[in-house]
């Protein structure tokens, strides 16, 4: 059966890519290898590591003068890794509260630094992105640190936010790649990959080279930025083959066309279900119109007591993984870069279906 | 061409295992998704999860009063995560140095604690395990570390040190799951993943569970055992596909007998290795005998300037990633549970017809 996985992630990737996994998986090229029982030192892998970072460079016009590091621990890991790295001796770290992953971070800053909300959608349930004049910013944070989408409460910047000469730190995992980025205009973004990158396990860190001197002495070996950057992120074993996937995935939104031509797919897909979410009062997504995530798509039936029955239909018809997150209920579709329109019109098509059964 | 992967990790895995991944790849049970897309808390996955644990804690026999956790980072990471979660109140750690990845532990310890070093075998270039009589550990130690296999320098200790009540911490990267273990005699075992276990990007944690109430502050609620241990190592997104090439691995091994049955084809291949290295003047291993490593063999040439010669000899027939580590130069056959005894046989008779050529 065709199935449509709608996933939070780790989520769906392009059948292409698994495809190729498939056949490579006991030899790559020729070598008589797995890719995973390479030596991260040998030619094979560094070929591949290369490659993959050389790709991602070219889909975001990564700048020379920042960093890529391919790392570990996700992006509750990095909630607390990028603190270590970037407090140098300063104490105050600003962040802006657009739901539960801003949240997952101030919490982990708080080990380390005083944290000061500059500006929270806690006042109407985090369903926007608060304007950018209402920010409160501190005289001497050490970086102001956003979610650029949430993707539990699908929730996206659809700007990019101005905070002059402090270092702008963006978690991206849920929106990377899917649109194009002004790289400079941030210090760091980071972002578990499990979303649009590749597999759950790695973890992108792009960050401008001139922070990577802050780290506190505290910051673990395996985690700091500077040392990593200056071994190609091989002071430690490296996720070898979450890398090498991750390298297929950006081969392929190549030939896609590149992260502006996937954005426009994305733009298509996303106002597919809203517009039907706003044609309707049996379904509602609670999220601001100009805030709303083209990667995640909460919504809720007017009547919970369907929402088992919505599900069982939904995965009888081969639409996977649309329940909500356990902190908000509901349903929610993400529908990443590796998920076709044809996913998204079949899930409208079954949720007019489901509407005129129940409605 | 058949080919033979020495490398000291990542590493060879069993075919039958790659076999299955490839078959596995893009459906996985019927679900229709690979298990790279699936949802950590899916049903599917869970399953996945608790069976790899569940066949885990069959091989070593692992008591219900200690924790697995499946987590990241790696040997190097957890050199930071182990005394952030287990210094609690105590001021030092004590250190048994055997080799480079002693130091590594040492060096990123000192961070967080003061080192004692207990014991120490520098003075002969690291080529043995010092007698538990000369270890002169400190009155007040958090716990007792050591490496129980050194990866680059192949000394693997052969008996389980007793250190009375102070918690007894190993470093198992490089041969767990190769021997049985008493697991009740350690407080903590570690490794990463990229040896015998799975693919790199994975790291085991075994700890007693009255060890986890011990965790500094600072610790990254990504790598804060306890936390991880109440939420099933999915308080972050864990490395899926790692783990279920890990529960794959881990079936193969019960399939082989379990870990006494690998360790009897282990003790061979490792004599068939050492005996051919002790019966000539060729090659030279410079470890003690009563303290060699079965996992990991390092040799050098009598004549240095014919490594290169050796090694391209070697790869022409399929004998790969020979090479000694750069800080010690020379060569080293890793010889994991996956490697068969046909690899070894292989390389010893490839040795005996170099020594012929150039002896």
């Amino acid at each position: 059966m065709q199935v449509f996985n709608f996933s939070a992630g780790p989520a769906v990737l392009p059948k292409e890519v698994l495809k190729r996994a498939a056949d490579e998986m006991l030899d790559w090229h020729g070598s008589g290898m797995s890719v995973m029982e390479m030596s991260h030192r040998g030619k094979e892998f560094i070929s591949i590591a290369h490659k993959a970072e050389a790709d991602l460079r070219t889909l975001l016009a990564i700048p020379a003068d920042y960093a890529v590091l391919f790392l570990q621990g996700g992006a509750i890991g990095e909630n607390a890794i990028v603190p270590m790295n970037l407090l140098g001796d300063r104490k105050t770290i600003d962040f802006v509260n657009t739901g539960e992953w801003s949240k997952k971070s101030i919490k982990e800053a708080k080990k380390y630094a005083q944290v000061n909300v500059a500006a929270s959608a806690e006042d109407r349930n985090f369903t926007y992105v608060p304007a950018r004049e209402t920010w409160k910013l501190s005289k001497d944070a050490a970086y102001v640190h956003v979610c650029t989408n949430e993707t539990i409460g699908g929730v996206e910047y659809q700007w990019t936010p101005d905070v002059g000469n402090v270092p702008l730190v963006a978690d991206m995992s849920s929106h990377i790649l899917s649109r194009p980025i002004d790289v400079s205009r941030y210090g760091v973004i980071y972002g578990g990959a499990q979303k649009n990158v590749g597999p759950a396990g790695l973890t992108l860190v792009i960050a401008r080279r001139s922070l990577l001197d802050r780290a506190l002495p505290i910051t673990p070996s395996a985690f700091h930025w500077k040392e990593q950057a200056e071994n190609e992120s091989m002071l430690n074993t490296p996720p070898t083959y979450a890398i090498y996937i991750a390298g297929l995935v950006f081969e392929w939104l190549l030939a896609q066309g590149g992260v502006a031509a996937i954005e426009k797919k994305n733009i298509a897909k996303a106002k597919l279900l809203y517009d039907y979410l706003d044609s309707t009062e049996f379904y509602r997504n609670p999220v601001a119109k100009s805030d709303r995530s083209r990667m995640n798509v909460p919504f809720k039936l007017r009547d919970e007591k369907l929402d088992a029955e919505f599900l069982k239909g939904a995965e009888a018809r081969g639409m996977l993984q649309l329940k909500g997150h356990r902190s908000v209920g509901g349903m929610r579709a993400s529908i990443y870069n590796a998920m076709p329109i044809e996913g998204v019109q079949a899930l409208v098509n079954y949720m007019r279906e489901f509407e005129k059964r129940h409605g």
